[in-house]
This record gives structure tokens, sequence and C-alpha cells, in this order.
């Protein structure tokens, strides 16, 4: 992408990011000096080229940041939390429509349900959909029983390698994988969600590295 | 995946499929001389590897027949054609309660609108997710109003490369493209849909240049 020509202003707000990423907008526009509406179109369009990712309630981090280009062998090699993503959790008893509406908010293709911190489920829109074309009351109706339970939730742990990460997309057909932390919590195992490693993030390594 | 062991009679399975594709499973059985039931684990398990792909009314053709496996100068320069995906092809006016059923009866995560065999628009998880919660009658509502329309489409032409199509799904931070032919028809200049590109390919791809 090293044909997009950014703005100094834009330059400015990447380096701004970087060094303080999460970073909301009011704090950009407060270090600018700036008021935040003239910087709208700014944080638009470093947002549409992929630049910066906008996280509500969170502020904007750098999308590239641990995209520095791995070779074949770091691949291989390196702890796929290297290029993890945040994942966007909900409650296990979340009802449909909310969990529809959260999809949107945090601009995601997958939910993972929680209980107590610890994963018990994964929601597709695939689920979602298919739910929704029953025309009954999606406020009424949990995420519980949509979603992809134990012992079917594919999942990595955070030592993995990117390779193990691609190998398991490819294997099992699915389009993102929960990264996991085994954790005891009031004595109890749970596995905690940390980050989620995509196709989109696999993509966007393959171009890294056919552009090298 | 060359972990995987097969049976004798799935490896066969694999080898009329690659002769007569697309195939279905009733001529298959024929083929074998055997009862289509008797062969239904073995359609199973060869679909979830991902080595035959299923399309309903149409049959069983290989998954992978396209990946003889592509080095990191060919994928620079083979044409995207050596490995787009059968499109899903709805018309414009379909309502958005049979596009989510056709979704899940092709197995496909992207839709293509087409009016008298021209693209004219795309459709999405997502679309079809934001009219669902709305409650109303999805049967009443047609595609069209949901859909992303040209000028909006992003597109490959079958010469482009898959180097191509793996940058225009970075960009554009899309999951597909559509493959489309300029092609005249009843003295209009239209775009047909004759395959797409996905990142599911790209991640196989990807998956293949990693482990050689």
């Amino acid at each position: 992408m090293s044909s997009i020509k950014f703005t100094s202003r834009q330059k400015e707000i990447i380096k701004i990011v970087e060094k303080n990423q999460p970073v909301t907008g009011e704090e950009i526009a407060q270090i600018l000096k700036m008021n935040k509406s003239t910087l709208r179109l700014d944080f638009s369009v470093l947002t549409k080229f992929n630049i910066l990712i906008a996280k509500p309630k969170i502020g904007y981090s750098l999308a590239g940041s641990h995209f520095h280009y791995f070779s074949k062998e770091e691949i291989k090699e390196q702890d796929i939390s290297e290029v993890m993503e945040v994942p966007t959790l909900i409650n296990h008893d979340t009802n449909i429509k909310d969990a529809i509406i959260n999809l949107f908010m945090y601009n995601t293709d997958i939910l993972y349900a929680v209980d107590n911190n610890s994963l018990v489920g994964v929601v597709t829109k695939k689920d979602l959909l298919k739910i929704s074309i029953n025309g009954k009351d999606l406020e009424k109706i949990p995420v519980s029983l949509v979603m992809t339970r134990m012992p079917n939730i594919i999942y990595l742990y955070s030592k993995s390698s990117i390779y193990d990460g691609i190998q398991k997309l490819n294997y099992h057909q699915i389009d993102n994988i929960p990264i996991v932390k085994s954790m005891e919590e009031n004595g109890k195992n749970i596995l905690k969600v940390i980050g989620q490693f995509s196709k989109t993030t696999a993509c966007n390594l393959f171009f890294e590295l056919l552009d090298k």
C-alpha cells in the first residue's frame, strides 16, 4: 500500500497513535490542539485505508503495528500472539438482537460468548442469520441457543505459531480462531479469550510476504 | 494436509470426481456399483476435510483441483481464473429470506445479484443481518435494497493475477471478489460473473506456499 499519499496531518496522527495507542479521537485532537470535528475526515481516511483501527469506547490503534513483515521462517516460529487481534466478547445470555448490534458496533465478524470470563461459545454471522429468518422475537432468544459450544470450538494458545493458526483456519474451514489462556479462577480451570486470529490477518501476512 | 489417511474407497471416489466433475453422488455410486447410502460416510469425510466440494443440484467437484502448488512467482503471474471458485448468483429482485436460504443451500458467504446476466450487486451476510433485525417481513424486501451496487463493487477480470486478487482483498478489506467477463448482450455491455476469489482461497494458497 505504498502508493497511498497521506497529508502531513494524517502522518502526524499516525505517529500519535503509534506512540499512545489505544488513543481516542478527543485525545488526538488535544495533542494536535485542534477541534475533533476538523480531524473527522482524516480519521475516516486512515481507517478506510486500514491504517488505523477504531474500536468504540477504546479508541484508535495502528492496524499494521505488528506487521513489520514476517519471513516464511518467522511465520512458522513466531507466536500467534504477535499478530492476534482484539476479540469481541459478549455474555452467553446476550440476546440475538444485541449480539447482532455488537457485531456492527465493534465492526467484527465473530463474537465470543463468555460465562464468568470463560469461553463457552462462538457466534458467527451465519448462526445469527439462521435464527433471524425464523421471524421470532430476537430479543427473547439468547445466543447460547445458536452458538458453537465446547468441545466443538477450535482454539489456540498464545504460544502456538502463526503457521499453526493458518493451518487451523484451513483445516477446519473457519474464518476466525480464538486465542486463549488457560487459567484458574475461583478454583475452576477456565479458558480466557485474549485475542483472535482471522483469515483477514492471514491474508495481510500473505500479502506482505509476497510483496517483499 | 498430507497427514490425512484415506481409505482405498475414498481414494477411488476422489479419482472418479477428478475425472467426471461435477458429478453427483448417484453417479459415483453407479460407477462404483454400490449403494449411495453406503458411501454417505465417505462423502461426508471427503467434504469435511475439504477434498470434495458438494454443490446442491450440481454435484461433487474437487476442492483442491487447482491447488497443485503455486510458487511465489506463479502467484504474481498466474491468472486468477486458475484458482477462482464457483460463484452463487441470485436475481436482483430475490427477497431477503430467499437470499438467506440461498446462502445456506449453497454454503457460500456471498451472493452476486444479477439482472439479465449482468452483475448489479453484491450481497454479504452483514447486509442480510442488518435488515433482518428490523423485524420486517423479509419475504417482501428485495435484496436490491441492501446490496452494494456499482460503482462500489470491487471486481477483477479473469486475466488479473492471483496477486492482484490478494492485494484487492487486503486493500479494500473485503472477503470475496467477483471475477467478471465484459461482454455484449442484446447490444448492451454487461459484466458477467464467471467466478469468485475469496480469503479462504487466498489462505489455502498461503498455507500451500508455507508448507513447501
